[in-house]
């Protein structure tokens, strides 16, 4: 399986100002794309501390980071300075970016977005590169996307607000992450499970999840309140569909098995 | 300033079936009793991936560390064997938490939430705390809450269930945390600036940041589409109220002054 990290960049994720929703949006389309995150992070808006996850990311084996937030014009955009920093390469003006930001302020000009389309050193700026980076289309702002590979793994730099976000990675980030992370298959099936207790319920789980292994099980309370029935999510991924699809069925009729056979049961 | 820092722990947040907000909700608050969030991390259910984030934040220089998540009875609860860990110290039963959990499912057991009373593996394994550790009442669930001093900082390790951690939160930790901070007032204001260009705001910004040191400011579009005016959100903290709110004050009439001078201005 490959992993894949998150990074979040952005102080007012930090001061509680605005949900991070990019990243779960994120975890759950890769996931089912078949990548595995691993961790999620946010690091404050400072050079240093993106550098510092960035490199904790490529340490701990991650073959695929997506950061978002922090390619802006403003002077707290740190996150290209800190994946500059962290693989050691220098930032410089990558010739395709600046047309891309001469080309997106000239049309906000002309339709009235900004008051002078000139490319002030703000906006210059978002055309400076790791060294052998590759700008990506933001089809819908100012800052291009940014795309790196290292010799640890690759780097996609994406945009904070959520719809450049969202639109970049369907267009342009999907077709790359499947190339990545091969015909991977996720499956994902929801058992409501009639029992309310958990700490009978984990015996079980984790007995179902040695017993098939390449399966992973969690239980979550169906509802709020403790006399709630609890669900159990099976999820599994791999490259052969029918494979997957045999384990999650085979999951899902051991852990009705063990449950049926519990010694006393309320409710169900 | 005293850095925060927060590790919110559960695999669902990293597969995208549940949105963390309890990092966000945690960040607002404890903002606003003038502590520093400096760093979230959501790492995987693995006793090795919570000690590594754990240490990562002591040697980061956190004073507070607060975990949300993984206290439970299942298999997949890590967080008090990660921190044990981290910090090498080992698990043992605590007394005071195993007579908790025993109260708790005695009194589910009445309320008929549970089938059986008694304190099986999974159950008494919540009350396996860090060596030195305390057992904070959770007036909600089954799992206490727990607080660790350790050299470096102090570590709360909160249930993931928001309800639950919202209230033992409020009750028990917020006390605790206006006295680890002192004093600290934490004032925001929204300012809208009228101006719609990011480039242009943020050079205004970094100069207001640099003649009233001790303030932050960072812009944000005040709702969808590059043709909204920004607003900007000015914070600072600091023990003295009267001063904060003089600094505050005092940044937000020379931003409107910078704006006032920019050469030219659509719409406001």
């Amino acid at each position: 399986m490959t992993r894949v990290e998150i990074i979040a960049i952005g102080k007012e994720l930090l001061q509680g100002q605005t949900q991070d929703t990019n990243s779960s949006w994120l975890a759950k389309r890769i996931t089912a794309l078949g990548g595995v995150i691993k961790r999620v992070v946010i690091p404050d808006d400072d050079v240093g501390a993106i550098a510092q996850e960035i490199k904790a990311s490529l340490d701990n084996g991650a073959r695929i980071i997506i950061t978002t937030g922090g390619l802006g014009p403003t002077f707290d955009d740190m996150t290209l300075a800190g994946i500059a920093r962290a693989i050691t390469r220098p930032l410089i003006v990558h010739a395709g970016a600046l047309e891309f930001v001469t080309r997106r302020y000239q049309e906000f000009y002309e339709k009235g977005f900004v008051d002078d389309p000139k490319i002030i050193p703000a906006r210059e700026k978002m055309a400076h590169l790791p060294a052998g980076a590759e700008p990506l289309d933001n089809p819908v702002g100012t800052a291009p996307a940014v795309f790196l590979q290292t010799r640890q793994g690759v780097i996609f730099a994406l945009p904070g607000v959520p719809r450049e976000m969202q639109s970049i990675f369907e267009l342009i980030v999907v077709p790359r992450l499947k190339e990545l992370l091969g015909a991977a298959i996720y499956l994902e099936e929801t058992v409501n499970t009639g029992v309310k207790d958990e700490s009978v319920l984990g015996g079980l789980v984790e007995e179902v999840m040695k017993q098939v292994p390449g399966t992973y099980l969690k239980s979550k309370a169906a509802g709020f309140g403790p006399a709630i029935g609890l669900e159990v999510v099976i999820t599994a991924a791999g490259a052969d569909k029918k494979e997957i699809e045999k384990k999650v069925t085979k999951t899902k009729e051991l852990l009705l098995v063990l449950i049926k056979s519990l010694p006393t049961r309320t409710g169900g």
